[in-house]
């Protein structure tokens, strides 16, 4: 099934028929990149429309996301490639670029366990036009959201994880959402460890929320320790999921304030809301290629 | 020397000459402390003005505060006390409470070190009249900050801490700061572990601040280690001081969110904007007895 | 419908069988409140849980919420009220209270037009229980949302309000929602002025949210506006409904920063974010009775 | 007096002897740009940094701000502005550009009345290195912080406003600060609506406070209105003066949220802090180039 498209607002104001790329790379920092990209895309009748850049520090590396139009149907995208992959990819040694057209929607995979606060979220945005994917497919080790992804029209997968037998648990999922039938696989407040079989297996980034703003209170249950130890602010983040127990790239973190007043379910109830916040707006950036991994850090254009 | 009083405004509307005074409570839970409390401010001509209360859970404990006002002069402290011990003390079983006028203010003690941001953010404050206190001495391991002192015409004591003769170093200190001589110590980044000793020999509270969002980076160098982390918010902590480092009852936390943009030097820079707010908040909620210790936690009446 | 019971956190830490109530009280400032009203509880078994009360400038007026406990079963609720308007209204001019038990939901109607976003998050919160309270009826003038009231399981009530022909409309609304059918009523983007004898004859408060942070951008349009002059952050506002439009007293507020970089497009979708946060937050704190209205302006006990 | 230099990290980083510059660029939009000012960058042996830009809507224009780096010493900066003049501007129809070296602090004069806590924060930040430039002048038409200025060994220059007298003050203060001695003006909290002659002969921006988030409470005692209102957020502005009394372009908005136990003092008070905080970060954002006005809107490239 597919959600209803939310136009992207410069292309609605500039009134001619254009067609729009993302292009990101990352490369070694050396002087003329920005030259010979521009120059690249100059050449093929491209127009820079946001163009965003950041050179890391140890070790220098240069990453650049830049949004440019053509004229409408004038790009054929396997000879833009074939044609970076010969002009400019070897001459700077750029290692690692992606081409993307704004046009074409990501296929997203859902995860969850028994809770949907965070899969609620992301089916009601997606429902609501607000972020920009296709979405056709939850998966559960548990029946209890079945009703949930039913009321969007998404099929449930439900896969059992037994004990003892989670390879093939695993290996269930992977053949229906493995090998890169997905472009992105997201955790919403899904509770199996992955095996790294699995991440291998799965074709596709994976996003993670973890519900305290890391590194503090990794593992299990992170609002009742934050509560005993009488923190003033919990939060939650979301980050790639790596082989790593919560210790992958960081896409997105964000907060709230707690007093003395609240109860432990309360620290749940309030931190339920910035879960699902928190995990959206990094989808949402993750759906837009704003965000670059760099080492275990990310960069964020937004 | 004394700064400016900040008139407190609810005392300036009402227009009428009251005395002010601050009880604050805490007792094991149980039926009837409201009443007693209020009955026994009322047959002397208190009036309730702001009251504040909450009963924890486990295990059930009641705190209050209550600010009330009396006829200008009516009230005798010393007799207040005895009759409060007498008739409300042991009925309830409270074992603990203080009375503190409102136009009393309490005697503080600035330690630091060598990064003056915390000490110059809370002197400009009490010198702007925004922090009801008396400064008089700022107590340093470094002479770094004695012009910074001066400038606002307060005493520094330049107690070098070399390394193996800590316990000379910290008696000379005490000698001067100690045994209730101070109401209040700040550690406004004073970069040295005290002792149990020393935390003894102090005789009153010490509030630290600590540059990251606790229980995060715990220890040394936290805004390299959050850099590393790539984690996108920071945040500095403000805690009562015991013996176990980095772990008393907090105060009060806040965050600044950080992008890949910054470097460590910027983060640092960013942190310290945050240092000063959070320890100026938690300093200012201290002398307006705003701040309970419940076990390792607070709660905080503001 | 009914939906599920979000418990109160303390309740089900205390463990023992007990009723829980809320008292309000709003009365002319005087002596004496806070232990007449502690005495009348403590006479009837009540424990005070959780008290928290303030005194205003000019005029003088003394606002307190009590929460207290007593013996499951123990109180009768009209033979409270009757003793508390004979025995404590009267000598201390109490012109305004309430008592409320904490088990009783209070039941809700939602008026909406044609943008769903606010709906859907008081329909999402209430279907996962974090909003205490009975949602049985969506109203509206256009039919748009009707399908979303159904995957809820809520009627919905289509009215439409033809040019002309308001008040014909506001009297068939009001047959079915007014004169004390509903505790409170919520627009939650009901995009229709009403009049002063609909909010009469409503019988109940009503909150609407306003996308903007008001005074500023009262009326139409307010994103676009906000955008023509440049501000950095946008904000949404919760208010109680008066006749003056978008004036009357506020109960919450909160706001999102935007940047050069967002359309208009994209500024009206970070303000959707605010606007349910927002009216959810307004919507919860009634629902709990921590909003007491003083003038134009609300005190929020939360 | 010329305050410490704070260095900036990415150069501290990379440990080569470069010269870094901003160039800083707006224009009609039109495809090329990137391309053009990156070839005639690379040509001089510059190597970008960092590079942002923006496409807004209506009216097309293109905003760019790249930060570049070249060896030591071999940036002749008049050829530099020469050659740009005939290569770039010309072609591309460049109307509004700027060169600027990152190591040439700009200088600064501060306008002050009464209220200090703004000069003091710029004045501390400066002195602290945290504010890249020279300030050597506060203006007041008031005494009252000559002692201020003084403690930071800055020259103070008392020229009183007379009623029916300002413009000769103006003109005496234009005497001494006017016609592009200095490279911007703030107004921290200067209390006198400037002239159009004024403004015209300052021959630098003014970067003015105004302590209310707005377009809200635009003119006189924001605070007392903001409380009247009843609202939960209060903000301060910094914006550029135009000769619209509180409409010129915005640089920097920020709140702190407030509630019912604030007096109006209180209310000053907290908004004094933000008040510092926004002005302190528009000016920081100036001196780094970082705002570019569009029409009466800001780009802050941050």
């Amino acid at each position: 099934m597919t959600g209803p498209t939310l136009s992207e607002p410069a292309a609605a104001e500039t009134g001619t028929a254009l067609d729009r790329y993302r292009l990101l790379i990352d490369l070694e920092d050396r002087p003329g990149i920005v030259e010979s990209v521009a120059g690249f895309l100059g050449r093929r009748g491209g127009n820079i429309l946001d163009l965003d850049s950041h050179s890391t520090g140890e070790p220098p590396r240069f990453y650049m996301r830049a949004e440019f139009g053509v004229a409408a149907g004038s790009l054929d995208e396997e000879e833009f490639k074939r044609e970076f992959a010969r002009e400019i990819a070897p001459d700077l040694g750029v290692d690692c670029w992606e081409l993307w057209p704004v046009a074409r929607r990501k296929r997203v995979c859902v995860l969850v366990s028994k809770h949907g606060h965070c899969l609620t979220e992301l089916l009601t945005r997606w429902h609501q036009g607000e972020l920009p994917c296709d979405i056709d497919l939850v998966v559960s080790n548990h029946p209890d959201m079945a009703t949930e992804a039913e009321r969007f029209g998404v099929e449930y997968l439900h896969v059992p994880v037994e004990k003892g037998h989670k390879p093939e648990a695993e290996a269930k999922i992977l053949e229906r959402i493995g090998g890169g039938r997905y472009d992105l696989h997201v955790l919403a407040r899904y509770m199996q460890i992955l095996s790294p079989e699995f991440l291998a297996g799965a074709g596709a980034p994976i996003i993670n929320i973890h519900h305290s703003l890391l590194p503090a209170f990794i593992g299990a249950n992170p609002y009742s320790r934050a509560r005993d130890r009488g923190v003033k602010i919990i939060g939650a983040t979301a980050h790639y999921v790596t082989e790593d127990l919560d210790a992958g790239p960081i896409i997105e973190q964000d907060i709230v304030r707690v007093t003395h007043r609240l109860g432990v379910d309360e620290m749940v109830q309030a931190g339920r809301d910035i879960e699902r916040t928190v995990l959206s707006r990094a989808v949402r950036w993750h759906l837009e290629d704003r965000v670059a991994v760099h080492g275990n850090s990310s960069l964020v254009f937004a």
